[in-house]
């Protein structure tokens, strides 16, 4: 129908050019969300949630293979109950919904809308746990929290968001810690596997850290600006929560003793991460393993050959719709190369075109969204290439995205080296601090750049003098500037 | 350990003895569900979640089956988006929570909880649908929604809630009414085939209808105590929506056209449906089909063949983990007389126990929970028997619930009968009804018996004598009183 093919594109502004214009734009053109009537929320369209489902699916399974199973608490926490953790209080009061109304009365005590569900689950806690046989819990949910935003940007901070929370309870020190140890690697497992985002795993300082916890672990993330984006993070709580909620339990040694509890959890920030790292001036890239469509078949229909090529595709997808997620694009009124644009823009890994030609051929034309390469695969070798293939974009984003990290991480050693690179280079800047936040703050109010995480040592660790204030056996930690 | 193994049964009241307390004594005891400090709201544990995902899974199958793709909408309604669909709003304001401060600040404008999700999903169609191009919509939400209600009662109505619900729009009045009863039907294949919960579909009177709907049908299930429980409605919203929200399109004759919608929507209530549907005197029954937990298995450990009968135990986990829903109990400190009490409580429509004899013999014992059957099965015949048992079992379970409802249902003929029926008897009263909200009402308000649904006819549809003011030509419908 004479669509200009290149069109298309041109309402995205091309990454190169303004990065933060390029991703507003592509989320929207590609229809991953939309913005809502309703300050800072957005709803997320199928495009984007089938991205969340696939994601969901994959870390859910590995939630309950480490012994974790679902449950679901209220939305609503009574006001009082998040005042107990002052700390707790202190990081999210300012920044919650609250419910005065039901039900057209005023209400005696005000809910909040959960910001993060540690108030109301441990004063469930409390009830359910009385000995140490009824230990350890091991639960999470997946819901939606609001956290009332000033500055919202969609996926990366919105008012409302879904996410996962896992909470547990343990009898000892170790456990706790060990769990929430294993939960940030399976985070990082995740991550890296299936959404092909390289991370660094290491510790919070006191200042970013959870607001009631004990220590904060994160995965850090780069993203294509340059810019780092906390990808998931793992809290180690104490005996914080238990202590002023009263979850206590008579130990095999028949004393009372106080729980020692974890909290972690990953949000739909993941997909801006995704966005972030792989997408190009192009579009989107999505990783293989949660892409909603990871096959895109293009019939390219001339008026002599069209039941044929057409009869074609529809073999394909019957061929390998039980083990791939393939689809068609047999509109009439667009032509080929709108279709090449809009898939590509819109990340679907790998193209099939199947032409007139092709058939002639006994093929079809296979193109890569990783890498842009065409190339010819007989059909004897489909069953064999395209789940092979999948495997090799899989691997190449992740590849990709680690040398990009790998190019973008600096090593300085004093602070006007610091300031210059957060400056020219950004990236992640890896320097000593010697552990105090006075240091840490002044670096943050000059730089824009936050000490994103102190990493685990490779070996032994390396110490030196701390880049801002020159003290001896600093260790190295990561900076950079982050969404 | 000595426990004593009756003990644990007594603490929930029978159900011949109080219906109403059996099903609050089950809930908790079985840890399906436990009170949260917020007035009418509950958390849902693992074991009641677990029934939850089950119910997901596959309802969220035959909704994808059908073409319809998951998104999520903003959990918050600005107040006047509510308030655009008069019906909407006159039946959902009186019911709703309202946040009115968000980070600390007045809101310029109050938001309501989402209680459902047509009027935010509507004002995002509106910019979204254009062309016929656009249509039809199929989408779904899995979300939590919140109904600010005075009388609660655990999964059966509280303040908030779990369930998903569908939003389409289509071209035509014709379109939108298969859609509503596809859907139905769609809810009665999963409720009879995956719940063994059988239900009577049809259309609800003017009264009992959707707030805003043009029509909305129902299926209807027949609770153990004669009480009706509705348990999935499908609503064809004609334009009314539309309308309000301005979602318009231009038809293939070029004319701008008001479009036409559905929406449809299940439930944790299901949970509730299940309970009362087929929990007995011991506790809960659960169909295999949603059951966490398919086959459990209590090795009868003694002090001789301890290590030989845990072996055989793991043994059946390793063989069936990975095609069944099976687990062990091998908690020492309680009594296998505990377990089984315990485990017939908890609904697990399958006991195997492995003992010295068993093994000597070569093979387990194995109870129904559905009939309490004992029967030894050997080695060999397990991976057929296993698998054929648990839908025998499924099968007895909806053969048992619609034998129940099909002796509780009656044929009446005259008010008098109606009254004595609702009164002495209760399940389902069959009688004709002449239509007219004002008989409706009054029978309401003498027997509390309201109309469930106007069943669609099987061949010609039966006409008689309105049961209440003798009008002619009135047609067959189903009273009860509900839940």
């Amino acid at each position: 129908m004479g669509v200009n093919d290149k069109e298309f594109v041109k309402e995205v502004t091309p990454r190169s050019e303004d990065f933060s214009q390029w991703y507003l734009d592509l989320v929207l053109k590609t229809e991953l969300m939309d913005y809502a009537p309703v300050k800072g929320c957005m709803a997320i369209r199928p495009y984007g949630y089938a991205i969340w489902e696939n994601m969901q699916r994959l870390l859910d399974k590995r939630i309950k293979a480490t012994g974790h199973k679902n449950a679901y608490f209220p939305l609503f926490i009574p006001e009082s109950l998040l005042q107990k953790e002052a700390e707790h209080v202190e990081g999210f009061a300012p920044e919650v919904a609250m419910v005065t109304h039901g039900g057209n009365e005023k209400l005696a005590e005000r809910l909040v809308v959960r910001p993060t569900s540690e108030a109301i689950i441990c004063s469930m806690y409390a009830k359910w746990i009385q000995s140490w046989r009824d230990l350890p819990v091991l639960i999470n949910q997946w819901c939606n929290v609001v956290r009332w935003e000033k500055n919202t940007r969609p996926f990366l901070r919105t008012s409302e968001f879904l996410w996962q929370e896992g909470h547990t309870v343990h009898s000892t020190d170790e456990e706790a810690e060990e769990e929430t140890l294993k939960m940030l690697g399976v985070y990082k497992d995740f991550v890296e596997n299936e959404l092909a985002v390289p991370v660094i795993s290491g510790l919070k300082t006191e200042k970013e850290k959870f607001a009631g916890a004990l220590r904060t672990y994160s995965i850090e993330a780069l993203m294509a600006d340059g810019k780092a984006l906390q990808a998931g993070t793992s809290h180690n709580l104490g005996q914080h929560f238990a202590k002023v909620f009263d979850i206590q339990f008579l130990d095999k040694d028949k004393q009372l003793k106080f729980a020692w509890q974890t909290s972690w959890g990953v949000s739909t920030r993941l997909i801006g991460a995704v966005i972030m790292v792989h997408g190009d001036d192009r579009g989107l890239r999505l990783p293989p393993q949660i892409a909603p469509i990871q096959v895109m078949v293009v019939p390219i229909i001339t008026k002599k050959k069209k039941e044929e090529v057409l009869d074609r595709a529809r073999n394909l997808l019957s061929d390998f719709g039980d083990t791939l997620r393939i689809e068609m694009d047999d509109r009439e009124e667009y032509s080929p190369g709108w279709k090449f644009n809009e898939w590509e823009m819109k990340g679907v890994p790998l193209r099939l075109e199947v032409g007139p030609r092709d058939l002639e051929q006994g093929g079809v034309s296979a193109v890569r969204r990783d890498t842009g390469e065409k190339m010819f695969i007989a059909d004897g070798e489909l069953p064999l290439l395209l789940p092979s293939l999948l495997v090799d974009i899989q691997e190449n984003l992740f590849r990709q995205a680690r040398d990009f990290r790998e190019k973008n991480t600096s090593r300085v050693d004093s602070y006007d080296q610091l300031k210059e690179t957060i400056q020219e280079k950004r990236g992640f800047v890896r320097a000593f601090w010697c552990g105090e936040g006075r240091c840490e703050e002044e670096i943050k109010n000059e730089t824009k750049a936050t000490i994103r995480c102190i990493p685990f040592p490779e070996g032994d660790q390396e110490t030196g003098l701390c880049c801002f204030c020159g003290k001896q056996h600093s260790k190295m930690v990561y900076f950079a500037r982050a969404y």
